[in-house]
């Protein structure tokens, strides 16, 4: 089969190679890929930075790529007894240990003893790829492989948007980031009842889209202070600030930015990743006084922001079309890669497809719902 | 002033009179009543049913009917600090007692030694009506009277379909009943990202209204027995039932439905008043076995639900003109009444103004939203 | 290998027999049992009452009895990766379908499509078992096998007690009822801090274990009317009622005794089952205006309520001595049947055991706490 | 009557005056102090220490210290409806602007435009005190005055171990801190069902007194390194760390510690107080992958906290009589806080008493249950 594979540790050193198929594992199941999608720790692999030296390593070379995916069963192992070939899945990205404590508790998308899809063991940038069937996602026939490929990364900014509990209709909300998970977040936020939503960016691309996703206020960073912000944000809170506020970038700055705007008695959703090794925190004014609920957000609950990513696509309540920039062949992959990695942005999330014709039905989904750039 | 006042303990029995303004006491508040609506409760008094006659009795009478209002506050009381003359308020009718055990605990709404606005002292159908500072409300001055006036049953929606949690993005939901509550609530349940939702009912006029505030399915009693719509809701729930049923009706056979259609560990709205004393409840395995819960819902949260329902409204995620099916003058509000008594049903809410030139305006407003049923 | 087995459809017709030991299946271990207990639902297989005869049939017979267990692996199947041979081990009973809806969304406990042990399948009344990996739950080695036989019914007290949100710190409860679980449910109440426990009973030998177990009031319905009662619980709450009443008997007056005692606003555990098919309730009183929230209460949350009891048991904050009335030999369960048959009670848990030295050992540890009934 | 004011801008700079008792307005009551407790924020005021120079000021000297009371209502002001002449209460410090945001929506103890009794305005080491109405808490009449008084640091204890949510029972928890709110806590955890508590500290003296208080493991910092303190705490919960850690001390270093013991998807209570402008806070281990839960906790929930609080002490549930060391005439409390201020610390809360009977009578309920160190 055709895969994506890491060989070189080095920037790039990837090559579009003929592989074996997976041989299946009794608890496994094998999936014929429709639809893969380049994620930021996919650029992260294809740059080589220090996080993928540390975390990958060379030793682990030659591994396939990737871990957001929507496809196809084919083949199911042994033991498997829910899914079943011929069911259309996306995969939970984080192979969780059943028999770990947070799995125990329901509690499965942080587990102590967790892989990672394309990360510890081979990923989905290929014609098949093998997941566990406890994994596996069975999506709705409705959503189209383009959208059921992102819901992983979706999936976080359903997470980020809805907390542990889910209690944000008729609040207000600052997104602080404009990365594509940001974007997703806008739309969920403004699907489920967010009542004012506010995004501080920085991108011109991306918050072109931030807006066709229902941001309310786009506040760009180039053009205001933060002081400037806060002053906009009391106005349209009655003094207060906001009820709920989403840090989606990580970083000293931003992390600032997003505590300055709460609400005393509001939530922040802690999402973003920094790269410092410890971020300064005004420990007394963010959280105690200000009895701040903080919500650290890694991940998807697992299944739980799964079956109501599903029932929004699935029910119409969330159009992603405008986050999805580009749609290419799997071939095409190091094209999306220095997409990517170009700045300023020109594209936020590129699907890519191992087979042409379903990459053209997708072209035409797409046009139907707005002018695409262009792409292959 | 003018003022609908009840004076005779009789069907109708109801004069628009002349009276006194209300002198301003110390923490109470003089409203200037912009828009007033009729609820079933003002229609149960109108009537003077079994209910009217034990809960208000003949020895209060006269009365001024009514407890939906809008208006600018006009006048403030010598201990008033936080409602200041000239503000835009709203009335939550559950007029709490501060040093009930409820309201010391947050739950302001379900007091042991609570008054009714319109019930246990006189109401809103007038030009002016005085209300404990503690109660007041300020609207958003985005909001329209006609939407501020409906806040009270419209609050009843938000927290029917919330629920105590707020736990409905991606959900998917059953509303059994098409009254006025019921549609209010569907919209509310489209703007909070509920993912499916399915209503039953029975009214034609009202299910079309159902349509308009964003119901996927509407399921008509006429139509379809109990079993055909379970058959239907297993099909659209994967065989298992919504996460979330709303009983809006009141009644063993609705409340039977309401049971009937929700999954294993969903969560039940009990919001419809039954007639009898007592339904029969199939105990094991509608709550037990079912692992149900339940909430029952009366009034809504004070002001966590008026919080939210100011967002939703300003925020422009919620249109709730096409259930406003009728706006007329004070003094027409006997035909008001009628309309609310006539089978089938010609009317949803109907909203009253004082002055003529704000019913005018009001009139304007709706027009450009929908083509509005004729009203005078 | 020993075996109490049920081998005809009538009371009785059970037989200690010589069976096969089973055979391993891949993802299942087999259990060497220490301890086993008997619950009413073994009882009603004994008697094969009509819930027995409709629920299990003559069809499935031979099967051996029991569900409550603890014990050691002795063997685990080839595809097992969290359990290990030596793992001291309990078993939920509850053998959920990790494709179930439910179990997705991490309500395992009441899966559309479960398997309950004992029930569906050959039970635990024997030297040893086979369970599924994926119900087991390993013990802390500080909790002695008359402790850990018994938390699946324990498991139903901390459930009981703690319902969906475990908030009950500082609270005040009424427990209606005196089954072993509503004994259980006591001593956990009294555990996580309920401040004012009031139990509705009518065996004086339970009523005598509900005080050991920590009821800081004990009303005897031989001896009071419900109205009685309710006028003591309001005394006891400034007139207010109880934060939150578990209904734990099942029936049209228990069900009525602890809605009465509810205050507005509180929480109702749904935990008895009923004889009757319907059960009339003032839905209007006892629901909607008083704001109740009702939780059904089905088995133990898998494993949340089994790691907060681990945490009880092992950390010494509940002791359940006073609960275990009898340890007996394996050999002995017609004694320890009929015994639970008699009336008035003359026991309320009954823990067999296999070997006739752990059944030493465990009436040293119990006579160290307590005078235990004479046993065997 | 007498009243310890706060006169001069210095280090000390009080003394026992005679001053006139407040004048009664109309929505307030004047209570006669039975009870009234050293707080480290009056030590703080006492030092005039930098934060009392810039919170309070030479302004508004004279000022009479205190904000802990307990006492009887001798005079109710014209407006004031819910508490009586002769009720025995105590009153919560937070004196909350009914109209803000939060008091609205129920978070009255976070308010933007609240007064703290005793800071703000004068305070309760006097014989008499008034206290607006609405922050008046009714005391059950079995906890002694010494216990009602220390209510307001208890309370922190108490929503500082239940958090936001009340769930802790049978969870594990470490405590960062051994002040007087630390020890509280550990009374708390241990009468609300934590299974397993682990105080860090470093004070002899109240080390020995959080034994008292229910701690199962006091790790000692003069003993032992965090990496150490780390080891043991994952041996004690199976290798994951703890459930639930709170923070009590302040500072970077306790800070580090409360998250390094912390498991994934755990809760953090920030409760401490920092000297430090900005913490360095590792914002991706701590609560970004850990998904960890931080619930900033300032005051006490009103009145949730302290209908719960009434709760434990009334019903026997909690004995703090180990933290109360001393109790002094209200004349002595100039050697009450020199006491406070020494180090190794000799006192943990010291109540004082403005009636020498009252005193007497206090001492000897102290002495029934231990042997009080000698005081006056």
């Amino acid at each position: 089969m055709k895969a994506v594979v890491k060989i070189r540790p080095e920037r790039g050193g990837t090559e579009l190679q003929d592989v074996d198929a997976p041989t299946i594992k009794p608890d496994e199941v094998l999936v014929r890929v429709q639809a893969t999608s380049i994620c930021g720790t996919d650029v992260h692999i294809y740059e080589w930075n220090p996080w993928a030296q540390r975390r990958i390593g060379e030793k682990r070379l030659p591994q396939i790529l990737g871990h957001e995916v929507a496809g196809e069963v084919v083949e199911v192992g042994a033991s498997v007894r829910s899914i079943k070939k011929g069911d259309y899945i996306s995969s939970e990205t984080h192979i969780y240990d059943p028999g770990d404590l947070t799995s125990l508790l329901g509690q499965r998308h942080i587990g102590e003893h967790m892989q990672i899809l394309g990360v510890d063991r081979d990923g989905v940038f290929a014609e098949y790829v093998m997941v566990p069937e406890r994994v596996c996602w069975v999506n709705a026939r409705s959503i189209p492989p383009e959208f059921a490929s992102v819901q992983e990364p979706l999936g976080n900014g359903v997470y980020a948007v809805l907390g542990e509990d889910a209690d944000v209709a008729g609040k207000s909300m600052v997104i602080v980031g404009d990365g594509p998970t940001a974007l997703f977040a806008t739309g969920v936020a403004r699907a489920c009842g967010v009542a004012k939503i506010i995004l501080v960016g920085y991108s011109d691309f991306n918050m072109d889209i931030a807006k066709k996703m229902g941001a309310d206020y786009i506040l760009d960073i180039k053009k205001s202070t933060m002081e400037e912000r806060h002053q906009f944000i009391l106005e349209q809170t009655g003094g207060y600030g906001v009820d709920i506020s989403l840090e989606m970038v990580g970083g000293e700055v931003p992390i600032t930015e997003a505590f300055t705007h709460l609400r005393k008695g509001g939530r922040l959703t802690a999402f973003g990743i920094t790269t410092e090794a410890a971020v300064p925190i005004d420990y007394n004014n963010w959280i105690v006084f200000k009895g701040a609920q903080i919500h650290g957000i890694n991940g998807r609950k697992v299944f739980d922001t799964w079956y109501r990513m599903r029932g929004l696509l699935a029910g119409g309540r969330l159009d992603i079309s405008p986050v999805i920039t580009h749609v290419m062949a799997l071939e095409a992959y190091e094209k999306g890669f220095e997409m990517l990695l170009a700045e300023p942005r020109l594209a936020a999330k590129i699907v890519l497809f191992p087979d042409h014709g379903e990459l053209k039905a997708a072209k035409e989904r797409l046009s139907e719902k707005r002018d695409m750039p262009a792409a292959d």
